[in-house]
């Protein structure tokens, strides 16, 4: 799902030697700050995402949740999983103590904005970055 | 530096009780991914911001670095102290290995926008946020 993706295209090389993503996925699952998530139905991987808890100062020094790589399977889209998938970052994000929960989408993917506008997220920031 | 701010005003109170602060300094303090930089000159703190490394599965599996919380001194603005704070930041998120440099800003902060723009980088997503 990771390489499926309009924005990422091309980003991603699956075809090869894999030791660079197995090694991530074995630091994140070490770490107690980010979860993968993968939303399954009877064996079936349906959607993934990341959630990373942040502490911070402000907010009279919360915590605060970031959710990455947000993707729902291509042939299953529109039945409403992504919504269940954020929902579920959403509790998982309260009862961690997080007062907020932040994520950035590429400007040209449109329907994600209108998705996350719709569960109450404001596009109220610039999302800026730079490689390095 | 956190509370003279035009976006942040009214949202944190530094005049009563600091333990939620000093709790939140030390939870920070003892992340190994996540610190605050305090920028000084002979004694006087100048600025402020805090990064946070993140492993992540994009990119090939790698970390990316967010910087967020990013305050100069009101007095010392127009002095080139942000440029150099972020210099800094940028020179350790790579020597961690980072491929990005991330962060978020308010969109009515127009001069940070054209700030971070003039150092590279690239305002190519929306960033949004849910109170929770």
């Amino acid at each position: 799902m990771l390489a499926d993706d309009e924005v990422a295209r091309g980003r991603e090389d699956f075809s090869g030697d894999m030791a660079a993503y197995h090694a991530a996925f074995d630091v994140i699952a070490a770490d107690p700050n980010n979860t993968l998530y993968v939303w399954d139905h009877e064996g079936t991987a349906m959607g993934c995402m990341q959630l990373t808890f942040i502490p911070g100062m402000s907010y009279h020094g919360s915590w605060i949740a970031k959710v990455e790589g947000v993707r729902v399977d291509r042939s299953l889209r529109g039945l409403g999983i992504g919504e269940q998938m954020i929902d579920a970052i959403v509790a998982k994000s309260r009862a961690r103590g997080c007062k907020q929960l932040q994520l950035t989408t590429n400007k040209r993917r449109v329907d994600a904005q209108r998705f996350y506008k719709r569960l109450g997220f404001e596009a109220s920031h610039e999302g800026m970055k730079l490689d390095l």
